[in-house]
């Protein structure tokens, strides 16, 4: 196999591999191009990558040599029209929102994996990037929420008396909101959590928080844990509850997505107007619309002396270990792909190789972007 | 007594006192005026202090009316210049260091009072501004710098491998110093902490840190918790102790200051090309020069690949909680200015409001500051 590993383009600050994984690669028999530059925003030298047995090339002549592309981001249409049925794309592409990407590369041909697509199973664990770039995004939420906050998040006792703890309500609490909860605790925060998934109620008291409690709920179960659409009626109770806790809170961190869906909408403008003055509110749903109703992508606004800070990009603000983490995701899934020989090697009977295949011989094997793309 | 609160210039954000305390004073008989839009910044509207009792008044009205004057920040000298020795100033004028302020009370024969110099004793803990606002320092200085990093600061052991904890050095134990030890520890960091002191060993350890001991200090037991100035021999020993842990640390932590004087230097510009690329040095010293050479007060700059930050301001980039611990910190030192019918009444009698006051009746009352200013 003859590897490319891009440079992201635009403010990205990760790299999809490391030298490390590089060099796990080049041991797997795997020839390894970099284009120039690919890790610098990552603090990784182009000779750091050369150390590890790889060669750096410029990004026209890497666009030609490879035969399967590793990045991070989304490609550009340019990009995707530049290459052919024979050369293999894996990204972070998102294709049940970027459908026009599918058409691009079903229009070349090119077999194109996205990573956000991985299965949910025990077996692709290792290989989860939406699951490990959520654990950087849910831990950077609190860290800036607390430093754009007016107050302390931890209870003082001092000489000069007693200073109380923040209170931090965390809307979703899938691998982010989890992630949040488990910080904002360590930094002595009171946390309160929602989620429309009862079943995580267990999970969110033991990590120290109090479970925000709505009755009537759709049972979600055999959602392969994603959330699922409610009743209109449950959703009215569900904002009330959403609006009483929040126009208590020092800083709301909402984290809840539905995939290929617009985000639920769960701060509208009156309760960020019932928020107390210098609140803070870190929407993590920003890219598919926020669940502030007053969010806007990659935006810091405030609105009656409440900060809304409409981050999507945590991850590229943490660049190496978030590309560690995403480069080890990626590492763990190209196994699937490398022979013996390090030769590449496309088994479609594997389950995490086909439901990570988006696009192959000018076929939409994943059937939700299918459904999607062909509505 | 009449009590004017006045309005923070420049970027503070913080206000001398929240209307909370000024209900206190209200209550004591004092009565208060407030300059408009004083809590502005700190989320104070100029209601919440009439709701109190307190009258809002413009500048100019206010500095005719007040008998003390009360902020946070250093006074202008154009200020200074429209007081007169009827007047009382108390606020964190830092005098040992602005003797041209000390200077200008003196020609208009102005009692002031600054807060950073209140005695180091037991029962004026309550009043210790240094203190207070060392706390605030120490807090965001972790946050800002686990914010910056381009790593986590916890250990992480996931499914697709495990992240180092980012290690952490603390230069001087102080109150900031301490503080930040206690909350890089509850973010998970290994932490390593310096001080020429040998006292503090045993409460840096109790945090859960590492003490970095270099051997052949002076005894600075008598010096009432500040440190004292070391041989040369001894720095030079410290200064290889430090570059050493600097070049292995993710994030040093500068919080080194002598009263009155320049900074110490700790980490000179061979140390910091000694650090890896993304690490990140937060310098508390900033503005007495920084323990880093390359430090710029208020400034962000980086050399070779390592942030330096430089921020000597950060209680108030916290406004509401920094007020609140200030406030309450002057509130008690108010309470010995103030007679039971609610006069002003300067009793040079209690040690606390001999040592704090710097300037009476065109004398300097405080020895430290006679000395440095007729020096």
């Amino acid at each position: 196999m003859i590897l490319g590993l891009l440079k992201e383009q635009g403010e990205e600050q990760r790299v999809a591999l490391l030298p490390e994984i590089v060099s796990k690669l080049v041991q797997a028999k795997v020839e390894v191009y970099v284009e120039k530059d690919a890790g610098a925003s990552a603090f990784q030298t182009n000779e750091a990558y050369e150390n590890v047995g790889a060669s750096i090339l410029d990004r026209t002549e890497l666009l030609k040599k490879a035969e399967v592309f590793v990045q991070i981001g989304e490609p550009s249409l340019e990009l995707i029209r530049q290459l052919n049925d024979k050369q293999v794309w894996i990204s972070q592409y998102n294709p049940l929102w970027n459908t026009d990407l599918v058409k691009a590369f079903l229009a070349n041909g090119v077999t194109s994996f996205s990573m956000d697509s991985i299965p949910r199973t025990t077996r692709a664990q290792s290989m989860d990037v939406l699951s490990s770039m959520a654990t950087v995004a849910g831990y950077k939420a609190v860290l800036e929420a607390a430093n754009e906050l007016p107050n302390f998040f931890p209870m003082f006792m001092t000489a000069a008396g007693t200073i109380r703890p923040a209170t931090v309500l965390i809307l979703g609490a899938g691998v982010a909101g989890l992630q949040a909860i488990a910080i904002a605790r360590k930094l002595g925060a009171q946390v309160e959590a929602f989620d429309v998934r009862a079943a995580v109620k267990e999970e969110v008291n033991s990590l120290g928080a109090r479970f925000v409690e709505v009755e009537g709920a759709i049972d979600d179960s055999a959602a392969g844990g994603y959330a699922v659409e409610q009743t209109d009626e449950f959703k009215k109770k569900q904002q009330e509850a959403i609006n009483d806790h929040a126009a208590k809170a020092d800083v709301v961190i909402c984290t809840a997505q539905i995939p290929g869906r617009k985000a639920p909408l769960l701060i509208p403008t009156e309760a960020v107007e019932r928020m107390r003055p210098g609140a803070v509110i870190i929407d993590l749903a920003a890219s598919t619309g926020g669940n502030c109703e007053l969010t806007r992508n990659n935006e810091t606004l405030i609105h009656n002396e409440v900060k809304i800070i409409g981050q999507s990009g945590y991850p590229s603000l943490m660049p190496i270990d978030a590309s560690k983490m995403f480069g080890k995701n990626v590492f763990n899934f190209l196994q699937l792909l490398i022979s013996e020989e390090g030769d590449l090697n496309l088994n479609f009977e594997d389950d995490i190789v086909k439901g990570t295949c988006i696009t192959h011989q000018s076929e939409i094997l994943n059937e939700r972007v299918k459904s999607v793309v062909e509505s």
